[in-house]
C-alpha cells in the first residue's frame, strides 16, 4: 500500500478549510494535531449512543462504556510496546503524567541534595515539576547542554549521572529542534548505575514507532491531542516496579479500595493513579486515533515525514537569511527559525498566517533552550502525517515575502 | 414558555435508543448525565473546523480556538455567580478541583493537629484529598453526622468548628441521598470564626441555580460531565483572596511566567493553576451545555425535577418493602434504596437493567455514608432534566418485579 497523502488529507475535515482567504497550511502540529473523521466519529458515537460513566455501574450502557474505554488500555500498551496494559495509566496528557511521577514517585523519595539530570532542551512539562522539588525539598537539577547542531550526546547525559542522581528526565524528541535522543543508550547506562529514566514522549510517539520494552525506560509519557486524538487525552507508561513504589497523586473515586473516617486504602495500579471520573470519551477517541495511525502504519508515517524533512531542509537551507535552529540529519520534521537581523518571530508568524500558513511563534514552552540558543523566541513549522511538499513550498514562499517585507 | 419534556428529550440522541430490547430509562444521572445534540455539535464543530492549541499561537485557528475556549470562563463565572472570570479555574472535574485546593492551598498551610470539618455524606472526592493531609502531615478530620432523614443540621457543622479548624469541606447536595445543605449558614458562621469553606458542587450545580457570591464560599467545585457537558470537563470557583494564597499544583506550560535553569516564576491566576494544554474542546462543549441549560432555565429545570421528586417520593413511598434512604422534603430527585431483607443492591440493578432501567448500585463513592447507614451498598435512581413521570412508573414497575423475584 502506498502512502497517498492526498487521500489521507480527505480524512481530516479541517484541512479543506481556508483561513484568511487562503487554503489552510497547518504546520503547527507540534502544538497540537488535527483530528481525522474517524476520531470525530468515535467521539460522536460515544456521546450519541454509548455514553455512561464507567467502572461503577452494572447497567448495560455503563458496561458498554467501560468496555470501550478499557479496551484503549490494551491498545496503548501495544502501541507503546508495554509488557502489560496494567502499566498504562490514563490521564489528560504528558503534563499530568510527569506531575504524577513528580508527586507520586519522586517527591516521597528525594532528599535535599539529590539530583535530577535533564537536558536544556526539555519542554516546561518536563522541567517545572522538577523545579517544584528543587523549591520544596532542595533537589538539585543538573542540566546537560546540546551541541551546535542541536544534538544531545548521550555520553554527556550519562556523565552527568552522579552518586546523588535519583532520576534522569529526558525528552525523546525535542519539540523545538526536532532532535531525536538516543534514549536507549541513556537508559542502559543509567540503569547500570541504578537510576530510573523518565522519557517525555509527547512529540516522539507521534512521529515514529515507540517500543518502551526495547528502550527499557521506567516512565514514558504521551499526549493524545498531539497523536491526532482528542484534547484532554493521554497516558503514561510506568514500569511495574516503579508503579509498586508509587504513592497516589490525586485522591477521589476509583483510586481507592476502602474509605473510612480514620483510614483509607488504595485500589491496585493502574487504577490507584486514576482518581475520579476519567476522560471517558477522550480516551475512546484516543483509541480511534491509534487505530487510525496504525492503519496508515507507523513506519509509513515516519518515512513520509522523513521525506518532508529532507525536502524542507533543502528548501529552507537555501534561504541564506534564515537562521535555522537544529540541523541533525535524522531529526523529525520540526523546524525552528528566526530571520537574520530582522523581524520578531511573532511578526513572521503573522505574515505567514495571512498566507494561510499556521506556524507557532514564541518560546515553545522551552525557555532554557531559548536561553541556550540566545534568542527570546523562534518561529516553528512542525509537520504531521498529512503535510505535503507543496506545503513546504507554501511555507518557503511566505517566508520569502517576510524577507522582502522585513529585510 | 412551558417546560416540554417530550420536546427536550428529542435533544438527547441517546434517549431514543433501547437497551435489552426496552426503551432506555436513564436514571443514572448522578454518575453522569447524557449530552444534548447542541453539546455534541459544539464538539464536532470544534474538531472539524476550528481546532488548534490555545494561548500560545498567533495564527488564525489558534486565536479562534482561544477565543472559543476563553469565552467559557466568563460563561461559567455568570453561571455560578462569581464576581470575576479570573476566579474560574478550568480543570477535568470536581476531583481535580478539590485536589488543587488540597495540594495548592491546604497542604502548605496546615500543621499536625489542624482540623478539617466535613460531613459523613461527602463523596470520596471530598474525603480522600483530606485523608492525604491526615496521613502525610497529621491533619485531623472532624466528621459531622446527619440525622435520620439524611438532613445535615448546619448548627452541627458550625459547632464542630474549633480553634484548630482551618477548613470546612462540605457537599452542597448529597450524591446518595439528594439532601441539600444550607451552605450559606455554614459559610456565614465559619467566616465569623475566620475559617474558609470549600463546597463540593458536583451535584448541586446540576439541579438548581448556584450563586457563589450569595453563598459567600471560598471554593466551589463543579464537574462538566454531570452538567450535560463532555467528560473530562470542569472548573472550580476560587475566591480571589484564596487564590492569592495558593501555591501552584501541577507544573508545566501555560502556568509559568519564566522558566530558567535555577529559578521559575508563575503566571497570574487563574492560569497559574492550569498547567499544560488544557481540555480545549471539552471546555468548549461545557460552554454549550451551560447555554443549553440556561436556554431551558435553571428555575424551570429545578421545578421539573422537584415535581419528579414529589411523584417519585409518593410512588416509592408506597412500596412498604423498599428501604428508602434520605427523606428530606426539599431534597433533589435522587433516591437510594435497598429491598427489605432481600436482594443485594447489585442484583436489583441487574433486574432493573433487563427492563431498560439504568440505575447505579454500589457505595456511590461514599463509603463513610454507607457505614453510617449500616449498608454495604444501595441502589440509586437519580433524575435529570429529561426524565419523566412515566420513567418513575417504569422504575416502580421494575422494582415490583424485583420484589416478586427476590421476596
Amino acid at each position: 500500500m502506498t502512502y497517498d497523502v492526498a487521500t489521507i488529507r480527505k480524512d481530516f475535515p479541517i484541512l479543506s478549510r481556508e483561513v484568511n482567504g487562503k487554503p489552510l497550511v497547518y504546520l503547527d502540529n507540534g502544538a497540537s494535531a488535527q483530528k481525522p473523521q474517524a476520531v470525530i466519529d468515535a467521539v460522536t458515537q460515544a456521546y450519541s449512543m454509548e455514553y455512561s460513566n464507567v467502572h461503577r455501574g452494572l447497567h448495560y450502557l455503563s458496561n458498554l462504556a467501560t468496555e470501550n474505554y478499557e479496551a484503549v488500555r490494551g491498545k496503548l500498551a501495544r502501541f507503546l510496546g508495554a509488557g502489560s496494559e496494567r502499566e498504562i495509566v490514563f490521564n489528560s496528557g504528558t503534563t499530568e503524567g510527569i506531575n504524577l511521577v513528580s508527586y507520586g514517585w519522586a517527591a516521597p523519595r528525594m532528599e535535599a541534595g539529590d539530583e535530577i539530570v535533564l537536558s536544556v532542551m526539555e519542554h516546561h512539562a518536563n522541567i517545572v515539576p522538577w523545579h517544584f522539588l528543587r523549591e520544596r525539598q532542595g533537589v538539585v537539577l543538573k542540566w546537560v547542554d546540546i551541541d551546535a547542531r542541536g544534538g544531545l550526546d548521550p555520553e554527556r547525559v550519562i556523565d552527568a549521572i552522579g552518586p546523588r542522581t535519583k532520576l534522569v528526565a529526558i525528552s525523546h524528541l525535542s519539540n523545538v529542534l526536532g532532535t531525536k535522543v538516543d534514549v536507549k543508550a541513556i537508559v542502559e547506562a543509567a540503569h547500570a548505575k541504578g537510576v530510573p529514566v523518565l522519557v517525555d514522549g509527547s512529540q516522539s510517539a507521534v512521529h515514529h514507532k515507540v517500543d518502551v520494552s526495547d528502550l527499557g525506560c521506567d516512565f514514558y509519557a504521551i499526549t493524545g491531542h498531539k497523536l491526532y486524538g482528542p484534547s484532554g487525552s493521554g497516558a503514561i507508561y510506568i514500569r511495574q516496579e516503579r508503579m509498586d513504589e508509587m504513592q497516589p497523586f490525586m485522591g477521589g473515586g476509583d483510586m481507592i479500595r476502602e474509605v473510612a473516617k480514620d483510614h483509607v486504602s488504595w485500589n491496585d495500579p493502574p487504577m490507584k493513579f486514576e482518581a475520579g471520573t476519567p476522560g471517558i470519551v477522550q480516551t475512546i477517541g484516543l483509541g480511534a486515533a491509534i487505530d487510525y495511525m496504525e492503519s496508515l502504519g507507523m513506519e509509513a508515517i515516519a518515512a513520509h515525514e522523513d521525506s518532508l524533512r529532507d525536502y524542507a531542509m533543502e528548501r529552507l537551507g537555501g534561504l541564506n537569511w534564515l537562521n535555522l535552529q537544529g540541523t541533525m540529519p535524522d531529526k523529525a520534521a520540526i523546524f525552528s527559525f528566526t530571520l537574520e537581523g530582522a523581524a520578531h518571530a511573532h511578526d513572521i508568524s503573522t505574515v505567514l498566517d495571512k498566507k494561510g500558513v499556521a506556524v507557532r511563534a514564541g518560546h515553545h514552552c522551552a525557555q532554557p533552550l531559548m536561553d541556550h540558543l540566545g534568542v527570546p523566541a523562534t518561529c516553528r513549522a512542525s509537520f504531521g502525517l498529512y503535510n505535503t511538499r507543496e506545503e513546504v513550498d507554501a511555507l518557503v514562499d511566505a517566508l520569502e515575502l517576510c524577507h522582502e517585507l522585513f529585510a
